[in-house]
């Protein structure tokens, strides 16, 4: 017919999304922050900006059934909402959970789902507001949005990092992704023989972290407390190399971030090489880990020393620099490529 | 294992979401109606009331991509959305739109949905201000999420029907429905023969209710224009016969309707009868609608009679009478039982 077909996979998710919204119409001066960040943030009279995030999990796409309780997707699907508030250094106050379920799920099993739904309300103090319930064809899907509140002068956006800022980032990184490898390894080798039963132990942290992740509020409070607010901020969701990506085209600058600094957990380290990976590979590109990636003014580096879950890993350059990871042995590593793509194949079933 | 298992569709749409949310944990004296009405609401410290209402889409479900094309399906996602902002008597002015597709999407395919999306938002002057786009491994789920606002002293939920209240809906019922009809009955032609052109010709009217509902926020204004607020209201999404239930049961009243008052279209009548259907039983039980079903005092019946999209079609009564449907000869039919649930087999299916 002519008619040009691009598939998505061609222009991959963050160009997909700016091909869709660059046309979209505008109308309200009070919104501050529209597509772009990791919450849209609205302006209302009140002492405080309004946040709104929103994310849609699909059934074998962002989880798998076979290994994931419905009690723990219900907590992590909340608790990853939540995460986005946290990026813009705002508390969560209200959800909404839509949820698409086809027959084979039972009354029983939804309630599992809203068991751990309410264990992430209760931790982190949101309400459920409402939501929308209905039949699906195939599998779950369930799209929740939060809605959050900041003090302006508490905001951090994507955009503000400042020329010689620290990188900083909240607890360890890469132990979801490898807690992921190790359901996926033992999910294969149950579809091969079935009597097999998983042997997790010692691992159990990195299930938790694949799980159960949590978004850091507590690093925010311990921020707070230290009279630090970040110039910019984001989550970790898709792992740190696409995020840092993100920061420094937002702020236009570029960055330098130093393997030796990248907080590893032990536990991480040893499983990525039983599964031959370097286990900065794992934090860098793993993804799902999320921590807060922040930068913040040299000013504040004593500080920072004195929070124990901060870890200072590089630092923001001219945008002319580039984006780099700098090794051990001095050697750099252009970062500047993208990290996980919600639209290319996923990593673990390479 | 003897643990109980029991399927969705024993307990229905409304009953299993009464039984996921009945213990959600509450924080917030702010939330002033949170599940259990079209929208959450909101009391902020600004003049008007906050207000949210979401819809999860799923292909298959909610929408056939053979005779829905892609810009009338982002249209319609949006405008059942801002229905559910009408019905509280707000005003829409924000959406998020999040997005999961297969591969056989492509990019262009995306460009249209959107069109739709934004042909809506500037319709009804809303923006878009974030979503989530990601693969799918079947088809296209959709969710949409609508703020908007209202005054306190204007908004309408759906228990505030008082005693003698007439019970008013806006434009006509039923179309919607039949146009549905039409399009899978020739769909099921094309499936069997597919070089048989389908012919809509003096139909368009019911396809363009089916595939491009509008909200009436026209309906809305000329009420305020007459000063009327309505004491009670509810989009018409599921069929005339589930909304006044609905409203009844919030408001703890009865209700009668009259069958000849019901306003019904002259295709949809005639289309009606080509299906072997009463026009009244789609008008009843058709959903899709997208009109406003309200209740207002009878101090308001000359100002009412004014207003050309409105119809009187009852009175509210005490819970005693129960719903009933009178009939033309004075028969009575009862009506409270449920309209269509998302978890029933669908209609047209049979």
């Amino acid at each position: 017919m002519g008619k040009k077909i691009t598939p998505i996979s061609e222009l991959g998710e963050f160009k997909l999304i700016e091909k869709l919204t660059s046309n979209a119409p505008k109308y309200y001066s009070e919104i501050i922050m529209g597509i772009g960040d990791d919450a849209a943030v609205i302006k209302s009279t009140s002492e405080n900006y309004l946040l709104i995030t929103t994310d849609l999990l699909t059934e074998g796409i962002h989880f798998n059934l076979v290994y994931t309780p419905l009690k723990h997707l219900g907590y992590k699907a909340v608790a990853v909402n939540l995460s986005d508030i946290a990026a813009m250094n705002g508390t969560p106050k209200y959800i909404t959970v839509s949820l698409a379920v086809s027959s084979k799920f039972s009354v029983e099993a939804l309630e599992q789902l809203y068991e751990g739904i309410y264990a992430a309300c209760k931790k982190y103090k949101v309400e459920l507001i409402g939501g929308d319930t209905s039949s699906s064809l195939t599998g779950m899907t369930l799209s929740i949005t939060a809605i959050g509140e900041v003090h302006p002068h508490k905001i951090c956006y994507r955009n503000g990092a400042k020329l010689n800022d620290l990188v900083c980032v909240t607890g360890n990184l890469g132990a979801s992704y490898l807690g992921l490898q190790l359901l996926e390894r033992e999910y294969r080798l149950f579809k091969d023989s079935p009597e097999i039963q998983p042997d997790f132990s010692t691992k159990e942290y990195l299930l938790e972290r694949q799980l159960k992740p949590e978004p850091r509020f507590d690093v925010l409070k311990a921020l707070s407390d230290a009279n630090i607010t970040p110039n910019a901020m984001i989550d970790i969701s898709d792992g740190l190399s696409s995020e840092i990506n993100h920061i420094c085209k937002a702020s236009n600058k570029g960055a330098k971030i130093y393997a030796h600094k990248i907080p590893i957990d032990a536990v991480t380290a040893i499983t990525a090489e039983e599964f031959n990976m370097s286990p900065e590979t794992a934090a860098i590109h793993g993804g799902e880990d999320y921590e807060l990636l922040f930068t913040t003014s040299l000013d504040n580096l004593n500080k920072l020393l004195n929070i124990p879950s901060v870890s200072i890993i590089g630092k923001i350059t001219d945008p002319s620099e580039g984006i780099h990871l700098v090794l051990n042995e001095g050697n750099e590593i252009d970062l500047s490529s993208k990290g996980w793509d919600a639209f290319l194949p996923k990593k673990e079933e390479t």
